[in-house]
Parts: C-alpha cells; sequence; structure tokens
C-alpha cells in the first residue's frame, strides 16, 4: 500500500497532528512524519515533496499556522494530492492558516480541511487511497457504519434520560 | 480511467465549473456533470453520491454558495474524496461558503479549495486518480512544466519592457 | 398541544440546549430530544423530519457548530418551521456554524437565532404554537412581563447602590 | 387566514422586499406593508407590534440594513413570531446588519434569515402558519415538489448540454 | 452643571461601566445609573431618553452587548448627545455590539466609542459638557497632562530598566 | 453660536463630508473646513486641534479612510469632543478605517460614526453645541419630526401601492 | 547604489506594482522587474532571492494575491529585507493576501504594506537604502515636504470653496 | 553601528517587545527603548522621530494595540524605516491593530510585521542594517543556518518517535 506523508511547519503543531496518525493507525495506513519548515528549511521540504511519489507516497498532509505556506510548498513541488490543515495559533483565530491555506492560485491545489481538522485530514488521505483500492474503501465504509452507531447510541442515552 | 462527478447546487454555478470541466477535458478525464440540490433535491443528491463509487466515478467536484452544504451532503453519502468549492454569491463574498465547505465535523471530510477554484477542482481531482496512474501523473507533470513556461515567458516579456 | 423537536449534531451540544428544554418545561410545551447528524445519520435526522408533522411536531429546534448543516438538512425534509441554534466551537468563535445555519438559499428557510442562543430557540419555538393557541400567547406576554420586572428590580438594585 | 406584516425600515428596502411579497401572493396569503423606522419612527413601529396580534396577524416579517434594529424593536413588542431580514447596504457587504439582527439577548427572539433574504423570510411566515393549517403546509408541500422539479429540469438541460 | 446619564442593558454590564463611573466622579461630574433594556423594557428605556433633556441630563451614555439596540432606541427618544459603549459578550468578541452600536443610519447619531470602552465613554461625556464650560475643560486639559507625566515617568522607568 | 471643525486627510473624501456641510447649513451652524493629514502634514492638524477652542470651536469632525488616524491625532491635541467618520476605501470596505477610528485607547475618546456616516457627524456636532442650546435643540427636535413625516408619507404611499 | 528587485506572483499584478516603478523612478533608484510564481516558478524564485545580495540588490519587493506566498518564499531564501504588497483579488477584499503576508512565523519576517500598495513599499525600500545613504535620505525629506505642500495647497482649494 | 529604535505606546506592550530586545541583544545589535504614547504624549513621540536619524538609529519598531496609530505617528516625522508591531488586545484578536498599523496611506509607509511578531520586527531592523553592513549579513545568513539545524534536530526527534 502507498504511504501518507505528514510534514508540519513546526514541532509545537504535534498535538494537532497525532489525531491524524490515530486515525491512520486505525485503518492500518503506513505513513512518515517529518518537521519541515516551508520557511527555516525549504530544501529539505521541496526535496520531500519533489521525491514523494518515487519514495512510495500516495498523498501528502501538511499541517501550518499563521501564514501557512507549508502545503502549498509541498504542493509546489508534487502532482500528488496535498491535503493542508490550517492550524489555530494564538491570535487571529486560526483564520489566518485558513485563508493561506486554501485560497491557493490556479494551478497548485490544496486539498483544505477544517481548522485544526487533523481526523479529516487522515480520512481524506486514506479516501484518495481507497480511490482505487477496495479494500481500503469497505474499511471507509465500515468506520462510517461504527461512527453512524455511536452517534445512533449517544442519541438513545440522550433519548432515554429527556424523553418521556 | 474512472470519471469524475462534478454536482452544482444550482445552474447559476455553471460559469464557475466550467473552468472546472475544460481542465478535464485538456487531461482527457472523463466527467458527468448534474444539478441537484442538498436541500430542494436531497434525495437526488443522496443517491448519485451513495452510487457513485460503484457506477465508475474516482472523485466527485460539488459547488455551492452560501450556506453550501452540497459537498458535506454528497460526502455523507461516500466515501469516494469530494472536492469542494465555495462559490461567491451577493453577498459576504464568499466567506459564508468557504466556512460552510470547509469546516467539516469529524468523520467526514471535504477537501476544500480556494472560492470560486474551479481549475483547482478540477486538478485536484485528476490528483487523485493519478495517485494510481502513472500515465496521469506524467501529464500533470508536464502541465506543471507547460505552465511555468507560461510564467517564465510573461517574465521575459516582462523583463524586456522594464528593465533596461 | 403540538410538540416541540430538538435535534443536535453531537451530544457535546447538550449544555447549550438544555437553556432550551428549561424554557420549554417552564412553558409547559412538550418536547422529544434527539441526537442525529447531518453527516453522520443522515437517513435519521432525514426520516424524522419527514415525519415530524405527521408525528404531532409543531416545530423543531436543531443545533449545531462548525459547517453546521443540520438545520437545512432537517429543514430540507420538512415544511414545518425550523430554528437553528449556531453552536460555538473551538475556533473562529461561532461564526462558522452562524453563517452556514443562517445563508440558506431561497426555498429552505431556517429560521436562525444568535449563536448559543437555546433560551431564544426555545422561546421563538413557543411563539410558533403561539401563533393559533391563545394561552400559550397569554404565557408568552406573562413571561415577558415577569422579565421586565427582573430587570426593573435589578434597576432599583443598581439605582439604590449608585445613584445618591 | 392570519395575516402575515412585512415592515420595513425605509422604502430602499422595497426592492428586496417585494420577492417576499410575491412569495406570499403565490401562495394566497394575506398580508400588510408597512415602513416604520424603528428609529425614525419608533411609536408607530411599537403600536403596529403591540396590537398586531389583535389586529389579526399571525406573523411578522421585519427588514432593515446597518444597525439593524427594526426586528428586534418589533420583537420586544409582542410575542407573534418576527422574521427578520438583514439588508446588504453599501458597506460591510450586510455583515452589520446579519449580526444586529441575529445576536438578539436572552428573551426576545427574532428568526433571522439569510441577508436579503426576503424569499425565504415569507416561506417561514408562511410555515408558521402552515403550523396549525394542513392547506396550507399541503400548498408548502406541493411548492417544495414543483421547486425540485425544476432543478431537475435544470439538472436535465444540463447534462444534455455537458455529458456525452 | 448638567448630568450624565448611565444606562445598561443588563446588570453583567456593570464591570465595564464601573469605569464611566470612576472617571465622572474623579471629574466631579454628577451622574444617574439605570438598567433598562432596549428588548425587555422598552418602556423606561424610552421615557427615560424623552426626558432626560427636562431632567437635566447633558449626555447620555448607553451600554449595551449582542445586538446592542440600546444606545440606538435611547438616541431614537433625545436628541442630546448619545454615547454607545459596546460590550464584549460571550462569542464574536465584540464586533457583533461594535456594529450594532456604530452603524447607525441617518438622522439618529450614536456616538459609539470602543468596546467596552467606559473610560473613553466618561470622559466623552464630560467633553460635551465642556464644550460650554471652561472650569470643565480646564479639568480636562489637567488630566491630559496628567496622563501625559504618567506615560512618561513610565518612560523613565522603562529607560532605567533597559537602556545603558 | 461655536462653530463645527471639519478636517479630512484627503480631498478625495470631500464627497462624503459634503453631506456633513449641507446638515450644518440645514441648521444654520457656522463650519470651517480644512485638509490636514494626520500623517502627510501632521504639524498643521496638530496646530488646528491645538487652537480649535481657543478659536471658537465647539467640536471637531474629522474623517479618513485606511488607517485612520486623523481623528485620533487631531483627539490628542484638543479636549474639544472630536467626531470620527471611518471612510470606506478601494478595499477591506471600511473596516479598516472603523476599528482605526473607534478602538481609542483609554484617555483620548473619538466619537465615532458609521462608515461614511457624515451626516450623523454633523448632527452628533449639533447635539454636542444642542446640549447647552435650547433654540439648537427646538431645531433638533423639529428636524426629527420631520424626519418621521416624510418615513410617515413613504409609507402612506407604500400602503397605498401594497395593501389592499 | 544598490538596487531594488520588485518580483511578482503573476503579471496581472502589473497595474498594481507599475505605482512602484515610477516611484522608483522618481528618486533615480534603479530596480528590476521578474514574474516568479512561488508555486508555479519555485526554482527561478528562489535563485533570485538567494543571489540577491550578491547581485547588487538592496531590498526585494514581493507582490501577490489570495494565498499569497510570494514575499515569504522570496524571505526564505534572502536576508535581505523583503517587502511583502498584499494584492487585491475576485474575493475577500484582500484580507487573504494580507493576512497570507503579514502573519509571517518567528525567524523569517515580511516588511508587509497595506493592500494594493505599491508606491508606499517603492517607498519603504528606498527608505532601507537610505537608511546609509544621506543624499536618498535627503530626497525622501525633500519628498515629504512636496506631498505636504501639495495636501496645503489642496487645503487652500478647499478652504477658498467651503469657508466663508 | 547604527542603533534601533523600540517605541511602545505602553509599558504594558513590554512582555511583546522583550522579544525584540532579546534578539537584537542576541546580533549584538545596540538599541533604545522607550514608552511614548502617539495620544497621551504626541509631542515627545514626534520630537524622538524626527531627531532619530540624527541620534544615530537607521530604523525604529513601533509596537501598539487597538487603533494603534504609534507607528504611523513615528513614521510620518521620519524618512527612517519604522517598523510596526500590532498588538493584540483584550477584544477583536489583533486584527484592530493589524488593520490600524498595515493599511497605511500612500507617502508614509510602516513596515508591518505579525500580530505579536516581535521577534521577526527586531529581525527586519537588523536587515535593514544588514542591507549595508556585510558583518551582519552573515550574521543573519548564520542564525538562519542555525534555525535550520533546529527544525532539522526537531524533525529527527519526531521521526525517532513516530517512524518505524
Amino acid at each position: 500500500m502507498k504511504k501518507i506523508g505528514i510534514v508540519m511547519g513546526s514541532d509545537s503543531d504535534l498535538p494537532v497532528l497525532e489525531k491524524a496518525m490515530t486515525t491512520l493507525d486505525k485503518f492500518g495506513v503506513p505513513y512518515e512524519v517529518h518537521v519541515y519548515s516551508a520557511h527555516r528549511t525549504p530544501v529539505e521540504a521541496k526535496e520531500f515533496a519533489q521525491q514523494a511519489r518515487a519514495n512510495g507516497f500516495g498523498a501528502i498532509i501538511a499541517a501550518a499556522g499563521k501564514a501557512a505556506h507549508l502545503a502549498g510548498a509541498i504542493a509546489a513541488n508534487t502532482t500528488l494530492p496535498v491535503i493542508g490543515i490550517p492550524v489555530k495559533s494564538s491570535t487571529l483565530d486560526g483564520l489566518d492558516a485558513l485563508l493561506s491555506t486554501v485560497q491557493m492560485p490556479g494551478g497548485i491545489p490544496v486539498a483544505t480541511v477544517a481548522i485544526d481538522g487533523a481526523e479529516n485530514a487522515a480520512l481524506l488521505a486514506i479516501q484518495v487511497l481507497g480511490a482505487s483500492d477496495a479494500e481500503l474503501a469497505a474499511k471507509l465504509d465500515a468506520a462510517r457504519a461504527e461512527a453512524a452507531a455511536k452517534v445512533l447510541e449517544k442519541n438513545k442515552a440522550v433519548e432515554a434520560k429527556y424523553n418521556h
């Protein structure tokens, strides 16, 4: 199976990204994690992106805060799908990272998820692999059913408590 | 090759989406276009999404404006990658559609591109197919090279005009 | 008397919605509470909405955060008045939920109240029933008078403390 | 049948509100239109609201721009459902009117629709009457079916033009 | 000397408004404090405003949060200068109150100060009285000089600590 | 009678400010107009402010766009009431000028009106003079009555056209 | 004298940047213009930045719209001062470009000017050179005096027209 | 070597600015710190700016919150590069200070860094000096290399912990 690359601009983004790893682990999807800054280690970020397809990656998740250029910088150097996670920092409540990640110019798309949306970034990466992998697709369907079951269970508890 | 689904909430979104079709045509990627509203024809939207994988789709592009629920409604009914295009309408400059599309809750990702970003939505869909299709990946690389060449050509014109 | 439906996208919205229940209890208006997610349990959400009128509901309150599609998804499946409560989550201070709830396209209205405005959602639901129920209308008038009296009582305390 | 009140803060809001009248006309729901400003004619606005229930109104639609207080001022003087339409003016793209209308304090709800959302305001008013009027509810269902049919018709045209 | 009226929509605004009282006390300017809600006690708010000039007030300070209509409701019922303080509440960081207070339509001005800007509201009220009161104007000049002296004193401390 | 000072940062603000002059003319209130930039002619702006009280001014209206510092710069050099008009420019729809004008730090208030709100700025200036001028106060009351009459006249026209 | 580099992400930014060239021409400061995209021609952008100091540049102006990464990408590859111009595009009124340019993470500063603020970008670049060039500093002082004179001239015209 | 001026509007901004001082200390760049308010001590602020070039300064850093006029007021009185730090205060998350600092009108640039971005303000000031100081430029290059090394070290730790 292809691997998922997880790249973050700073190791302070780890608490957000661990939810992505947990999700990938749950689906048995292999991944590699790196700290590469678009601005402080641009060469490493670029080289990782350029060789990602040859190195067996199927999609790359990139997370950064503030003027979040990392996902765009990765996307500029690969034609693999790049998934951007805008990370909330101490000011502006994540709006800066969201706009810096999603408003990419024509030619270089970044598949942006919600602010701090690491679980969905991982699911999206799995969906990319699952587009041509029936087994993975079945796992995704099963996870959906499980999530629905959890909601319905909570529904039952709420109904029991509040409805008479 | 898998097909790309293009769904819009209203045919007033066509001028935006035609850029997606042009891009898919350029790459020789087959697609199907539909007008399904998350709110006015929820059954059709849902059925399209539920049968999309079986019907040979590899990814779905969904475009809507204002409280843009379409991409999320599609994503809730398939585990194919769903790419959301927030469409700018007459108020709030597209911010409402952007937040309604990108801020999805955990479990149901929507790969969001820029407001009115139909070209990038198409490229992202091609990248999804290209993650497991070497020929398509090569075409994507060629398109990148072509785009770079165009920038450099414009650069030459600008340098010739302004630098002495 | 008709019932009020209360639907939330996640049981984490309960602290907000309990203010709605308290208000309905105070007016003796019957209600039913459910956890149905627009995205994780779309079938249950839809079925609840489609049968709500037949099942004796007079209005439905729907609360959700982030890309809050729940109220719109309910409204798409009933012509009962649907009241949307945008719920504040960990980023963007509720603006995402507000725009996702209020900016509905033509044809499918959602009666939106303030972010986290569960008390007002309940009052609005009671007003809907009260539009054709003189007794309930009288209770609403009485509650208004009581609220005014409370303000004036606080006014007296403030006047006593600060004015000389 | 009860009447719907339509109140606007300035006759410059008429182009927006005429869509509400067209909708009410289509459903055969009687209405009355008035220009009352929350700030320039507060007495008339208040008296209209206070006597609305006795005068046979079932719901009131109030539209205003900028620091849009009209819906709140009406709501403060009646316990009928009050539906607020934030109107876009020359600055801030309607955000000021939206927040001024929707962010009502506890006790005095305003059922807010989208910026310039007059059609939905009318539909919401009809839904309020329809909550206890089976004939009107049937008309609302029929209108929904008609709207869905229109979307599907447009879908057919789009499919015919773009899918091969 | 004329009095300053201080009106708040809820006694939860008292912590903000006490800074206004402290400032008025410091200048020896008499004031009266009231809790009147634009929506819950509109009659009292209106009557206070209508009689304010006759009752010896020279300006009115009005503070409210969320869809802050109080200052506008007061201003609609008097031609005394009305000073609005937008109060920050639990969502949207005060932006709703700011826009609801400042974006008044033509004809009914509200002199708006910063979010939670109670000290400046009091100073502005004193400046209004001081526009025709030489003694008060002199006190304002003295307070400015004192404030400047405090800044320069802090400057000295900072210079001593950091400059060598 | 005291004069009103009108200061603008650039003569491109004249179309906005002419509404202020028309209003002052209507009330027979004398005024003086100047173009002084907080940044390009700071000395002139400062000297005008410092001598304004001695020169017979009762209040100063200051209008500027973008990072609108003019009202604050004037306010820093006088204890007369300073009324700020945020002017909309080619980007950000006036939000930059609004926040730059209204969010003044403690000690130096600026009485801010709506974006491009020149009529209200003039009315506020007249209200300041009217706080101690019974004749002017009477004129303000008359203008209010006239404005109300105009609204009611428009109401009549609207009622005649739309109500049957 | 050192040269100023002017880099734009797309030649559609030329109308904005021509104001920068006009300003540099006026001061006799040499410059070079290039079209390099952070995403489409990252190698050229990087190489230009890396060699800029050696090639005789003293500062670099970079302009881009939407998720404007260009200034940051340049800044990541040089320690010359990099001046960022956020360019307004068809959505969000320039806010996306502003936040993407100014909210740079620690270590890699971008000196950001106003949205579309090309004249100020050029002046800032000249000020950087002027920090160690007395002749240029004198020219900057002269330009300031000239700008002030223009304001005062306009002031005279306005005073003549409106003050009597 | 030229000195860097550091000016803050209030000593409450010290915690932000100490990061600037630490950075300047690390590079051995001399600086002077002052507390001058654009509004409370405009004369001192102006005089400092006017004499800064003669007094041996090469650039000035100015930090302020809310309607942050300080950087603009300094810039209006010198042609040295002025670097503005918007400081986050208790409301609006720093957006007010950002817009008040960056949206300067033509003629008077302020080089704006991120909200609370004191480290980058210092680096930018050093880059200004370094534009004509090879030794300082070498130190900047070394610091970049050091920062890159730190990122790569963290990368190693992360790789060791998460990749297997």
